[in-house]
């Protein structure tokens, strides 16, 4: 019988049947497993905002059912012929990327991300064989090709690890892209679910990192996270006194926000990135980034090998993301939360709770 | 009598009294030549869009009365007594900066634009010792310290080299700090006075160049510019199959412009630098950047090495602007046909005129 074709998998998620209702059980089908497939029984999933937007059609593009969850942690369940790397029972993750063309020079880089044919991602991506919608980790099982899943380090809390799949390599990825080190000082603008990983990976890497808030309530949780100051971006003149002062900042802030404070941080020839918002950004002034030669840039998640080094380097650093725990029933409200802010950081799903 | 104290020298200019008159012959005096001081003889200056807007307080800074010109060459008449570089005759030059604090560390790495107490600007500055505010090329001499002076190579014809000043080398710096060379695709936006200097060096660097330009006219023009292609950028089509195909987009469009369809054209990881509005830029979509970590940035034309540099670089390629002489007492004619678009590509004053 080990000659039957695999069959494709009977698989239970939560699915959004559209833009306004709350996510709800759903009973779909995985793929039969390819040759080079890998199934993984999923574990941890991460709630990312991006699983809200896309939900909700915020972006107007969501095909539904929309089963979201790019933060993935699981073990291997099964694996098709052609696949030598992993063997069931392994722990092993996947992002925001289920495939890609592979043969572009973006993708020959390890850059798949920006794959010039576009990457499959994860859910709400299409199957580059089948043309079929795919489902993300908000459900039992998930079927990705070889080359998309990396493997879990030992020592890695594997529930606290599953924001670095997504929240994790979108901050790192650009830290490493701007040659963050010793001697760099950072500002982190945003103590949400990127910029909390933001603060751990810069303090890592050793660099001065600066949190900037709103809110001097926050000043003790952002040196609890690895922050060495803090700078009140409401206050005009801290802001003024720290004009220029940063080689570096990273904006995770998730909603449209004027950039020219943030650029005036930055000093002459160093940059300003943006993970956060994937919107218009309001107008500014050409005068802050040509007296500086300042760089204004964006950045988005990382390739695989990338997010393989980055899950290296949480390993060797004892990082992983703050996490509260939640259910998977309980998706909606924790969405509600997540959308007001109330979460430190980031709301991992227990998947056995499904 | 040579050890007689340097005195001021009387010097002639045309000023703008105020931000709405023309600018007319006004009589001043120059600084008595410090130790370190040159004192030049002006046969040339380019006329530059900058000096009509400052002249018109279009910038809000403007001091009255105001001598513009910045893109000055002239023969040393006369030198302070610890000058050993230049001596009475040689043939030098001045651009936008005549002094910075020299001690940061913008200053000792030779980037002076970018002097972390603020540079010394040719006109509507200030100078370091005395707060005078200083006065530029549209006089019949100028007092400048020795190492903001520029040596004028053999072989560059003088009258045509003075856009090199600024023009020059605001879109030389950026070609070079964004490392273009053999196998860049460039493309230069805009072909005035600015643009067409980024089309000759960014051809004798050995880029690819594209002109970006609206009016299909303008093709042939580019093309003996040293242009490889033209784009037209008021046709949708050839903007659309230019998507992702630049690896630096030079923006030297003067005026207020919208982003979104220049930085479409930048390939991944490429940049978009503007050099040609220093305004605010409308919004724009950060999608934009953060899905192709594309750089968006500025630059202020370059330091005083560069600019020799530039100098050198155009005496051995045989580059020089494409200019229209003109007189000294039709300045405000040519601010008006400037202003228009309506000169090939940059006016020249011939000082003699004065």
């Amino acid at each position: 019988m080990s000659n039957a074709a695999p069959q494709p998998t009977p698989c239970r998620g939560y699915a959004a049947a559209d833009a306004r209702s709350p996510l709800a059980p759903h009973a779909f089908t995985r793929r039969a497993l390819r040759d080079n497939d890998v199934r993984i029984d999923i574990r941890y999933c991460g709630v990312c905002h991006s699983d809200l937007h896309q939900a909700r059609n915020d972006w107007r593009n969501t095909v539904y059912p929309c089963i979201p969850g790019h933060e993935i942690v699981g073990q291997v369940a099964a694996v098709g012929s052609s696949v030598r790397r992993y063997k069931a029972g392994d722990w092993v993750a996947a992002g925001c990327l289920v495939d890609s063309c592979r043969e572009c020079g973006e993708c020959t880089a390890g850059r798949e991300v920006f794959c010039q044919k576009g990457a499959t991602l994860t859910y709400n991506g299409k199957d580059r064989q089948t043309g079929d919608i795919t489902f993300g980790g908000y459900s039992s099982h998930i079927v990705v090709r070889d080359e998309f899943v990396l493997r879990m380090p030992d020592g890695l809390d594997p529930a606290r690890a599953a924001p670095l799949l997504c929240a994790g390599i979108t901050t790192y990825s650009p830290l490493r892209h701007w040659q963050v080190g010793p001697g760099s000082k950072v500002a982190v603008a945003g103590l949400g679910g990127l910029g909390h990983m933001g603060v751990k990976l810069a303090h890592a890497m050793g660099a001065e990192v600066t949190v900037l808030t709103r809110s001097a309530a926050k000043s003790d949780e952002a040196k609890a996270l690895g922050a060495h100051h803090v700078l009140l971006s409401s206050d005009p003149d801290s802001m003024k006194r720290a004009t220029g002062t940063f080689d570096f900042v990273l904006d995770t802030i998730p909603v449209v926000h004027e950039l020219d404070p943030y650029v005036r941080l930055v000093r002459t020839h160093g940059a300003l990135v943006l993970v956060g918002v994937i919107d218009t950004i309001p107008a500014f002034s050409s005068r802050l980034l040509i007296g500086g030669r300042k760089t204004l840039s964006g950045s988005a998640i990382g390739g695989i090998p990338e997010t393989q080094e980055l899950l290296d380097f949480c390993a060797a650093k004892g990082i992983v993301a703050e996490c509260e725990m939640t259910t998977m029933p309980r998706i909606n409200e924790a969405f509600e939360r997540m959308e007001k802010g109330d979460v430190r950081y980031r709301f991992v799903i227990d998947m056995q709770t499904l």
